[in-house]
């Protein structure tokens, strides 16, 4: 006997007949005599609709009535799947976030878990009960409800799962788990067994959807096993685990990239002290987040050239808040693009290994493409290219690191 | 200065923009100095959505979820109004049931107001902030959500009126007010500017679908002040008041009718004690809802016919479970149709009026329609008809007690 966490995205909810499929998925760990608590997202596309209909009312919406609003969704499919299982002769019910309660801090719209309550779903559990979890939201200190941000379902499941002391976290969706790059494009990409949380996390921090960013860091600090599976097949998915777990780890695990990059070079700034400040405090200050950044040596020892990236979201209020400070960051000119594609290599396993890097460079030059921008972590290196070679880029890279499928 | 209830039906609030109209007739209220709270209902058309989805789940589903389920309509409307009140300048919250708490009985799904508790109401209210309220929804000793049945968000309103000591409940709706009968079938109808608790109590339950009954019936105990209009219109709708209020009453001030009828007639059931209890006790443990019943005065001293009316959604059930008792009632003829109409009059003024029935009789008879059955409440008179004369009917009887438009 295990106990359980099972978490459903929005297109295993999607409709009625659906949210019975997954009751019958639930079942079966019931049947084989597991505790289980299931999290449940909204239908997909409601939420989309809910915040729809919130940003035409207004486009500067109140954040906590926001969050009452989107909390809805989850609301429905919690309790038409407690109606389901129940009627499969399974015992459940269903929890929001203010029954259980799961306390979340005061930032509405994207509010941080603080504390779960177990007392009552312990019992629950232990007296056999299914315990239905509405995802997403929780309870802040006001009493309000609050929503944990866009894709927050999966670390409502994983600290659940922490919470409850569960043997693993199940994250159903309708892929197949994590694969070593985005199988659209690359028709050889493999479904990766097992993978660590540190390149989970670059993975999804590179935008592969899988998973929300923070619940990988969560499953991280918490140790919990997650695993990656498809809804709508019974094939094993993808089980995120410590490094230890992993026998035989590759070099470099997956490609990832990343559509949603702009370019922004100041010309001719003075290479002095305080420079960089000078730029990225008042982007900061504006909130907008500020990725690859690279300084060229100064050529006469006076000025240089400075390149980041930014989100094409944020790109023209980056632009502008360049704009406004342009007398103090003193550049001579400023140049930018949105036609550019971030590429990445992941894997643990180059930090035990020299040339990797190398690899890469040379791969996307053998196809005659420029690299931009460079920016490296421990597990992870990165490459700014123009946007139209994204696809050659992703799958000459997944050849030359081994990745593909017989 | 007035402290006012505002409630806005599902077609008030039926999307965005409608919602932004409604978020300007509170402000206009609030403008004018008073005090506001409104009650909102789902847009429409999402009741019934999620209504049907519980039941494509499982057509016995737990009413306890049920609940988690329907009430979500009105979160999201009333998270919307507050947010459109505040694009407005308009100080505004929104409040679930359970945040206020609106505390009810556990009667899920048909669940009774017990207590409001209006600490935090009156004090925002005091404070000059619109408190906006979910309407149909309450919380349960369980700390379970529960709803008030269909229509319940008008009781919410006359309720939260009466707890907040409000000088009136204005419940807008798509009609501009309560009519001297259905204008559909009769152009000449008149609406009525000021209507007893007592009429509007009749009028409700003959399915006048302007107010649900319990509301009335609550507005009644608490002489709340209710008035009926229109969202769409600025003319003044009906005022439901006390009698006393009424200067000139008219003596008939309504006409009512309902195709939810269906007639049963027990031929040759013996005259003797107790045979109204074996026919009606079986029925009433079977939760079917009896209305009229007539007895004919036995001819031979020892048998009789007995006849009586049930809702045309029980018609069926109602038959089997006389069927079953067969034996027991000793019939020996089972008649029914459903084919028939209750008209109704109503009016106070025909407590201290002789001769208002017969006038309906006469009218009828003129028209060449045979009355089935009558029945006869002190401010009421109903005789059921063959459906096919409705309309002819009504119209007649409107005529005939000098209702009609000129």
């Amino acid at each position: 006997m295990a106990r359980i966490v099972m978490k459903f995205g929005g297109t295993s909810v999607a409709d009625v007949e659906k949210i019975k499929n997954v009751a019958r998925r639930v079942k079966t760990e019931v049947d084989a005599g597991n505790q289980v608590a299931v999290v449940v997202s909204a239908m997909s596309g409601k939420t989309n609709e809910l915040v729809g209909w919130a940003q035409e009312v207004s486009p500067m919406y109140d954040a906590r009535e926001y969050d009452v609003i989107v909390s809805s969704g989850e609301q429905v499919t919690v309790g038409l799947l407690a109606m389901a299982l129940q009627s499969m002769d399974v015992a459940a019910r269903s929890w929001l976030g203010w029954q259980i309660p799961l306390k979340t801090d005061g930032a509405h719209a994207k509010a941080r878990i603080k504390e779960i309550d177990t007392t009552e779903l312990d019992k629950r559990l232990n007296g056999g009960e299914v315990v239905c979890v509405a995802g997403f939201q929780g309870i802040a200190p006001d009493n309000r409800i609050t929503t944990l941000g866009r894709g927050g379902s999966d670390t409502s499941a994983v600290a659940l799962a922490a919470a409850l002391k569960a043997d693993r976290c199940d994250i159903y969706t309708d892929v197949e788990g994590v694969y070593t790059t985005d199988p659209r494009i690359v028709p050889k990409a493999r479904k990766i067994d097992k993978i660590t949380y540190e390149e989970m996390l670059e993975l999804a921090s590179l935008g592969a959807k899988v998973l929300q960013t923070r619940s990988v860091e969560m499953a991280m600090n918490h140790r919990v096993r997650v695993q990656v599976r498809s809804t709508f097949s019974e094939a094993e998915g993808t089980l995120v685990v410590d490094e230890d777990e992993i026998v035989e780890q590759e070099v470099v695990s997956g490609i990832a990239y990343s559509r949603d990059e702009a370019k922004i070079t100041l010309v001719k700034v003075a290479d002095k002290p305080g420079i960089a400040a000078s730029i990225f405090s008042p982007l900061a200050d504006a909130n907008i987040n500020v990725d690859m950044i690279v300084q060229n040596v100064s050529e006469d020892g006076k000025s240089t050239d400075m390149t980041f990236t930014v989100p094409r979201g944020e790109f023209q209020r980056a632009l502008q808040v360049i704009e406004k400070n342009k007398a103090h960051i003193a550049y001579q000119e400023l140049l930018s693009t949105s036609d550019v594609t971030k590429v990445s290599i992941i894997g643990v396993g180059m930090r035990s290994h020299v040339g990797v890097a190398r690899k890469m460079f040379e791969t996307l030059a053998e196809k005659g493409i420029n690299i931009q921008v460079i920016s490296t972590s421990e597990i992870k290196v990165s490459v700014l290219i123009a946007e139209e070679y994204t696809e050659l880029a992703v799958r000459a890279l997944h050849t030359a690191y081994g990745l593909d499928a017989d």
